[in-house]
């Protein structure tokens, strides 16, 4: 992170709610589980293998086996992580002392030459480096850098930071110094270590980064000949798939989002994050390429990508089934990073357009309300008897369950949902920029000699009030506001003065310099104490068509309203979504705020008419359709009701 | 067969082009094949198995390895059956000379105790009814068993029918004088073993299909228990799904078609073969539940049924995708046959109606026009890009193959269309059975005193004109004719008098008795030379809705005319079938019959509009949307011009 997250307190109704539960919830579960404390779960293990590695170098041996999956440590990594970023919300002097009593333990598990990872130490010693295209030791220290990074800016605390140095410095050693071949089967160091060279800025790490990216593909038959010769597996991974883990051309020639797509968009952030401090410009069009694929053809309308459970991978352009989707929380958490660094190569507001849908729609539909429940698989349509169900739909659960076994998606939330400022603020020397609309107080009084406080009731509302607090003196920056891609009619008022519409644009103005680039309105002024300057993006409902290549919505049309997709659900309906179309010419009303209905959501009530339920498969009578009113919910809030059919595109009719 | 097929002279514009082809390309390509005479085709070493396990008989060793599939005995099987059906049609002295020659090599490939199977005497001597769950040897003998029957009722010879009796002897002995326990993997022996019972009269082959059929889903770990125990496996195939192979419980407790679709229809086939046989009302209700269960919420509009290619099987209820479908032609033929079967348990039109649908679209689709081609897959949406591109689309190719290494679509095809008699007329000691409409004389001259010459453009014209030949002397007969399901006006005539209309029934007659009963409409007369029955089913272009449940339609219609389902294919219209959408209250008409247009057919205009392509992938502004007029063609003749996109249900708009 950069300082932004300790320097904005956020106080949002709506994403300080989620903020809270995670703290509140989802992290103390999280502990728990990581120290196997949950009764009734499937044991974690996790911290469990760190004691054992600890063990075994301290005695040579010790008792028990290694449990888990072969990337287990990077759960207490992402728990860390999370807990980093909440130590920043909220002091917590017992949780400090647990988290430095846990990095005290994975020191231990260090061995003397830096190397840190439990499945290798405890398990298979004389395996390590020998298997990158399975056994994830790259990424899991990618996860636990992120981790040492995050404690060390959250609490100024080193000591896991440390411990990763000299792991990188052990992973610098053998892959640059004594040249060893390969690059990670699951991309994710290259983003840590960008991480990590921000924090410390030690040149290795930059190196480091660029030179798994660099050499990323260049023989896209790495993982077979690795394969052939290594003698073990962990999985009897296909070698042979280049797509899966992103190797089938050296990056810069990558032109098409393919494989796995968490491991495509980790990969191609650490890509963006490289390409933003080196300027390389091949690399930043190999940047943009990837990420218009994934933008113009590859994503589904609620920010979720992966179209196949097969490989949780992108498919082809256009292949966007709503049922048999795969669309992972953690690759729309992905997708955020992505668009994060993407901002950075270039500042347009498409990037944290997408950011935004992700956020509001997969990312948080992957929680339930209550902070108990997790989604991997975020579909767009559910048929009760076949989502779940059917052979083909196994993945696409029709309601959240407890706890993965693979816990993979739920502490990945955590982390976002703890580090929300790095998403909604970033600032270069001149300019502040607010990319999301997030309610609380950005102290940039050091830097800037302004206190800024946002206030509105976003998503709900799309009215932003910014204050500026300047302590009597004037502070002179650029304030640069998004202008949402979903806006079509919106205002910006300084101090009560139209400064801007959609329409018309800027209005010149004299005590200020006012200009419109790339999605963002810019304002240069001395701003004074008590300057407000109020954002009002109308925001009525919209009716949202799909590409018509896209056959999975053809004759279809999703409803938003701001940056919320919204669906509709039998429990709103009678129980029926599936005869349910939506009027050509319908007139739709958003409903009042209803606070006590999904912790608060206000509703779209729409013309439509259902088509009555009939025995025949087929029929060749012109069928029976009724005028209706159809209630839709936001997406987020969809499966908090129990087993529904839920829809997010409804024929027109 | 019963002897219908000798009696029944088809000559038909539609369907007699498709037996002449298959007669003069699809049988000679796969001799050929089978011979391994084709250049740069896959082996198929079929042939060369056999002459492998007679010299292993013969001198107790032999040169070469068994190749191809397991139960690749079962395509010189399915060619001998079509072989036999074709001679009936044309005598070949040459090909019947050939065929003799294939029979004594399978006679000598017969062990001595009756066991006919090369793989395992070549391969696996020691290994014969171990692996009933993957092995199919039950299987191939079923196939070799229909092919006896055929050639023996084709030719009057019985050699082949003498060594499938002594293989059928010897799974006597095994299985019910020895007690062997289990029951087949792959069914198929059940409804082949009732066949030889209809042409043999020998009572065990009917005790050993009930004892197959009895025996089945009542220890449903049976395949389990035998993977556990038989120390040896094919292909590791999961013993734990017993959905896969319908062995989930007592085949009269079973109520919903589950599993791989091809063996399920087979089994069903053998079960309804067996109850009309027995009068075995609890067979028949376990039928009748399956049929409904299939025909009601399991079958594609064009008589495809399978929804997944995983385990090319049946799914959940209403899961009918049309781009990642299965719909295997083999499954559907083996629908044709469940059919017939059922209307052998009780007279309803519905049987023929489906029969009809899987007929002329699914297995028709699935031969190329010049019969070079096959389809296994018979997909109903085709998307280049991602049609046989798409992990999850694989299988759904967008154009047809050549020829398979697993041969099993083809010469199923070729047997079908070589039989049409089978399907089309039916009769008992009083009664002609008229189902499907095919021109051609039938001569039932010795056991009702007439022939029936009839004529009709069918498909393409409703109007159908039974023309009795009585040769001067008087017949009475009942004489009964199908009302298709399709046909909501239509009219039946007697020398030019309407006896019967959709729409009020019945009109009494003097000369005869006229009634109408579960879709049929039974005519008793004493038939005199030249009466001629009129049939004249009012054949308009009628819009289909499919049932609310079957999301992938939803919003949209798919287009009939007869029996025939259309398609759209971008060939037709600009390259663009994805943004079309049909009128609401579209006006559509017939086209003139094009007789140079894919082996001549009638296309269908409709009225619709063009959604314009952007590229954007959602869009927040109204489409423009342009009138046009939307070209469809039958479903049967998809694929053949190319690649390109292809719908048959179009969203309505």
């Amino acid at each position: 992170m950069s300082q932004l997250l300790k320097k904005f307190k956020l106080q949002d109704m709506f994403l300080g709610a989620y903020e809270k539960l995670v703290m509140k919830q989802v992290i103390p579960y999280q502990e728990k589980a990581l120290r196997d404390e949950i009764p009734d779960a499937e044991k974690s293990h996790a911290i469990e293998n760190f004691k054992m590695a600890a063990q075994m170098l301290e005695q040579g041996s010790c008792d028990g086996e290694f449990y888990g999956m072969v990337f287990q440590d990077s759960d207490v990594a992402k728990w860390l992580e999370a807990a980093a970023y909440s130590l920043v919300h909220r002091r917590d002097k017992k949780l400090e002392k647990r988290m430095d009593e846990l990095i005290a333990l994975i020191g231990r598990a260090q061995q003397e030459d830096g190397y840190l990872n439990t499945y290798f130490t405890v398990k298979e010693q004389n395996r390590r480096w020998t298997d990158l295209q399975e056994a994830h030791e790259l990424y899991c220290a990618g996860h636990m850098m992120e981790a040492a990074v995050a404690y060390y800016e959250a609490t100024g605390k080193d000591s896991l930071l440390q411990i990763m140095r000299k792991m990188g410095d052990h992973i610098y050693q053998h892959f640059i110094v004594e040249k060893a071949e390969g690059y990670p089967g699951h991309p994710e160091i290259e983003l840590a270590l960008m991480r990590m060279y921000h924090a410390t800025r030690e040149e290795k790490y930059k190196e480091l980064a660029a030179h798994f990216i660099n050499v990323r593909g260049v023989d896209p038959d790495y993982f077979k000949k690795e394969a052939q010769s290594r003698g073990w597996t962990v999985w009897n991974m296909n070698a042979d798939d280049r797509e899966y883990a992103q190797n089938t051309a050296p990056v810069r020639e990558q032109k098409e989002a393919v494989g796995h797509a968490v491991r495509a968009v980790y990969l191609y952030t650490g890509m963006a994050a490289l390409a933003a401090e080196t300027r390389d410009d091949s690399l930043k069009q190999a940047c943009k390429n990837l990420w218009n694929n994934i933008v113009t053809k590859k994503m589904y309308v609620t920010g979720g990508i992966g179209s196949t459970c097969i490989g949780e991978a992108f498919t082809k352009d256009y292949d966007l089934p709503n049922d048999t989707v795969y669309a992972e929380t953690c690759a729309s958490i992905g997708l955020m990073f992505f668009a994060a660094r993407m901002r950075e190569l270039e500042m347009d507001s498409q990037y944290s357009d997408v950011m935004e849908r992700a956020l509001y729609n997969t990312v948080l539909a992957g929680m339930q309300l209550d902070g108990q429940r997790f989604f991997y698989v975020n579909p767009l349509e559910v048929l009760p008897g076949i989502s779940g169900e059917a052979v083909t739909h196994k993945h696409a659960l029709p309601q959240r369950p407890k706890w993965f076994g693979c816990a993979c998606c739920p502490p990945n939330v955590a982390r976002v949902l703890t580090s929300l400022a790095e998403y909604a603020w970033s600032e270069t020397e001149e300019i502040i920029y607010s990319h999301l609309y997030i309610g609380g107080e950005l102290d940039l009084e050091q830097e800037k000699g302004v206190k800024i406080r946002t206030e509105t009731a976003y998503p709900y509302d799309g009215t932003v009030t910014y204050t500026m607090r300047t302590n009597k003196k004037k502070a002179e920056f650029t304030f640069a506001i998004r202008i949402p891609g979903w806006c079509k009619k919106g205002k910006i008022y300084i101090n009560g003065d139209k400064v801007y519409s959609c329409k018309k644009g800027v209005r010149p103005s004299e005590q200020m310099k006012v200009w419109e680039e790339k999605g963002y309105l810019y304002i240069w002024k001395a701003f004074e104490e008590g300057d407000q300057i109020t954002a009002s993006f109308y925001m009525p409902v919209t009716k949202v068509y799909a590409n018509t290549k896209i056959a999975a919505d053809s004759g279809k049309v999703a409803l938003m309203r701001g940056p919320l997709v919204y669906c509709v659900e039998g429990v709103d309906n009678d129980g029926d979504v599936l005869g349910l179309f939506i009027q050509k010419d319908s007139m739709s009303a958003i409903g009042e705020y209803e606070k006590n209905l999904l912790s608060g959501i206000v509703p779209i009530r729409v013309e439509g008419v259902r088509r009555k339920r009939t025995e025949e498969l087929y029929s060749m009578k012109k069928p029976d359709d009724i005028p209706v009113e159809i209630t839709a919910i936001p997406y987020y809030a969809w499966g908090n009701r129990g087993l529904n059919e839920m829809r997010v595109w409804l024929p027109e009719y």
